[in-house]
C-alpha cells in the first residue's frame, strides 16, 4: 500500500506511526509555513524552509526502522544553555547545511532519510517558506463580528479569537498563489490511500488544501481519502470546536474535496450521530474506535490508530506488513 | 602500515592527504586548544571540545575515500548571513551534536567517521578543551627580553612577539596536568610510524608534547618519528624562524625525544648543513625534496609528500598500496 500523510508537528507524526506498522511505502507532506522557535530563527536568518515539522516527520519514520536510532536522537537533540545556538535542534542545523549545500529541499530531505534509514520519503508541501494569515473574530471586545487579520503560525495558533479562514502566500510574492512541491503532487496522485489530520487544524492540516496544485491532486487521485479528528479542541485556533465543525472548516476550505473515511476517538466524540452526518455530507464514513493513548493527554496511540486505519481501508489483519 | 599523524588545521590536512596515499589506516591526533572562530563559540556557548580542527581533519580523510562526498562537503560547509549561525561549519554543529548525545567525543567522532565513509580514525589528544599559553618576548618596547605572558590559540598564533615556550592546561584545574585521550596514547604506542607536523609550530603541532602520557608513549613507541617542516615561518609565532629552530624548540619542549627523519622542501632550507646537524642531533637523518605546491603558498603537494615519506621510511614504491 502506498500511503501519504499529509500534515505537521505531533499530529503528522502520530500519523505516521500508526502508517509504518501497515506499509513500509510511507510519504509525508510537511507543512512549510512555521515560523516559531528554531525553524522560525532558521528561515529569517538564512531564507530556507522551515525545517522542524520536515525533521520531526523524519524522526517519526526513523523510529520505526532498525538502525537509525542513533541520528534520530542526533537529529532531535536540542542545544541547551543560553547562547546563540539555545533551542536549535541539530537535525534542523543539519539540514539547513544540507538545503544549502545541494541547493534543493527534496534531494537534501532525501539524503537525510537516507542517512536515518528510512524507508519512507519526507516531502515538503512547497520548496517555497510560507505565511499563514488568518480571518480572527473575537478580538474587538465588542459584538464579536469584526474580522481581524493575524499572520503567522504563531500567532494564529496562539490567538485568543475564533478563526474563521486561513489563506497562504509567498511573502515574496503575496499576489501569486503558492507553488506546491511536484513530488508531493506526485505522490497524492499515485497513492493508495491519503491521510489529512490530525493535528493544528488550521495552521497544519488545512495549509495543504490551500496549495492550488495539491489541492486538484487531492481531488483528483483515486487514493481512499481518510481524515483522521483531533482527540479533543486545540486551546487558542479551535478552542471549543466539535469534531463536526472541524469538518465543517475543511469542507469551507475545500468544498471539491471528497472524502471517503473519518476516524474519530470515540470518547472524543460528545454526539456520534452529528459526527456520521458531517462524514456522510463530504461523501464519507465515520470510524468511531479507542484511539487515544492511555495516559498521554490528546495523544493518538499508534497501534489503536493503526487498527482502526486497516478498518476503514477495509484491510485483513496483517495483509500489508512485511510488504 | 599503521601510521598516526599529530597536529591540527592545514599542516595535518596536508599530512593527512598525503598518508592516505600511503596507506588505509592512518590515525590523526589532533589539538583541542583552538578559541577562535566557529570552534572557540562552540567551546565557550557549549563547554565542549573546540570541533574545527577535528572537522578538518575528518575532511582530509574523507576526500581521499570514493562516496563521502556530498557528506564531507555538507561537513564543510559554513553558514553565512550576519546572523547568529554566521561562520558556523554545519560540521562543527554536527560534531557538537555528536558530542553532547553521545556524552563521548571519541564515540562521536567515530560516528562521523563512519558517516564520512572513512576508513581511518580521527581522534582528539585530549578529552578536554585546553588551553595554550605562551611566554613571550619583544612586547615590552625596551630591550626585548622582558617575557610576557600570553593566553589563547588566537593571541598566541598571532603575537607580534617572539614566543619563546608554551605550556598547556585545562582553565577548570589550572595546576594539573593535561590528560590524554587513552586511544590516541594507545594508536602511538602501536603505530609503525608516527608523524609531527607541519602545521603552526606553537599552536598545533608542539601542544601535544605537553600532554605528558601522549608526550611518554611518543618516547616509548617502536614507530618510525618523523617530523614534517613547514615550507615557510608563519607570520606571527614563527616570523624569522629557520628551519633549524623548528627543530630546536621542538627540542627545548621535549628533551628525551628522538626522530627518526626530518622532511623538509629543499626550497626553504636556506642552509641545508645546519639543518642537517639539527636533525642529526634529535638522532634523526634529515630528507630533503621538493614537496611544496606549485603555485600554493606554503602549501605541501601530497603526491610529492607521500613519496617523501616512502623514501623516508625505506618503503618500496606501491608496496603499501591498496592494503
Amino acid at each position: 500500500m502506498r500511503a501519504v500523510a499529509l500534515g505537521g508537528g505531533h499530529g503528522l507524526h502520530a500519523t505516521l506511526s500508526a502508517l509504518r506498522r501497515l506499509t513500509p511505502d510511507v510519504t509525508a507532506v510537511v507543512t512549510v509555513a512555521d515560523d516559531g522557535g528554531s525553524s522560525g530563527r532558521l528561515r529569517r536568518e538564512l531564507g530556507l524552509l522551515p525545517p522542524g515539522d520536515l525533521r520531526q516527520a523524519l524522526a517519526a519514520l526513523a523510529a520505526a526502522e532498525d538502525g537509525g536510532t542513533l541520528w534520530a536522537e542526533v537529529f532531535q537533540h536540542r542545544f541547551g544553555g543560553t547562547g546563540a545556538l539555545t533551542g536549535h535542534a541539530v537535525g534542523n542545523l543539519l539540514l539547513a547545511g544540507l538545503f544549502e549545500v545541494l541547493g534543493d529541499p527534496v534531494a537534501g530531505l532525501d539524503e537525510a532519510a537516507r542517512l536515518l534509514g528510512i524507508s519512507g520519503r519526507v516531502l515538503p508541501m512547497s520548496v517555497e517558506p510560507l505565511e499563514i494569515e488568518a480571518e480572527v473574530t473575537g478580538l474587538d471586545n465588542g459584538n464579536g463580528e469584526a474580522v481581524s487579520r493575524i499572520r503567522g503560525q504563531v500567532a494564529v495558533a496562539s490567538t485568543p479569537g475564533q478563526v474563521r479562514r486561513i489563506s497562504l502566500h509567498n511573502p515574496g510574492r503575496p499576489h501569486q498563489p503558492p507553488i506546491a512541491c511536484p513530488e508531493a503532487v506526485e505522490a497524492v496522485l499515485n497513492a493508495d490511500a491519503v491521510f489529512l489530520g490530525p493535528g493544528s487544524w488550521f495552521t497544519s492540516v488545512l495549509p495543504h488544501l490551500l496549495v492550488p496544485d495539491l489541492h486538484d491532486a487531492l481531488v483528483r487521485t483515486t487514493a481512499t481519502k481518510v481524515v483522521i479528528l483531533n482527540l479533543m479542541p486545540q486551546p487558542g485556533e479551535t478552542a471549543g470546536f466539535s469534531p463536526e465543525q472541524h469538518l465543517h472548516v475543511l469542507f469551507e476550505h475545500a468544498p471539491r474535496l471528497k472524502v471517503d473515511a473519518v476516524i474519530a476517538d470515540r470518547d472524543s466524540v460528545p454526539t456520534p450521530v452529528r459526527l456520521r452526518r458531517a462524514a456522510d455530507s463530504l461523501g464519507g464514513r465515520a470510524h468511531l474506535a479507542s484511539v487515544a493513548a492511555p495516559g498521554r493527554m490528546g495523544r493518538h496511540d499508534p497501534d489503536a490508530l493503526a487498527d482502526c486505519v486497516r478498518e476503514a481501508l477495509g484491510l485483513s489483519e496483517g495483509k500489508e506488513e512485511g510488504q
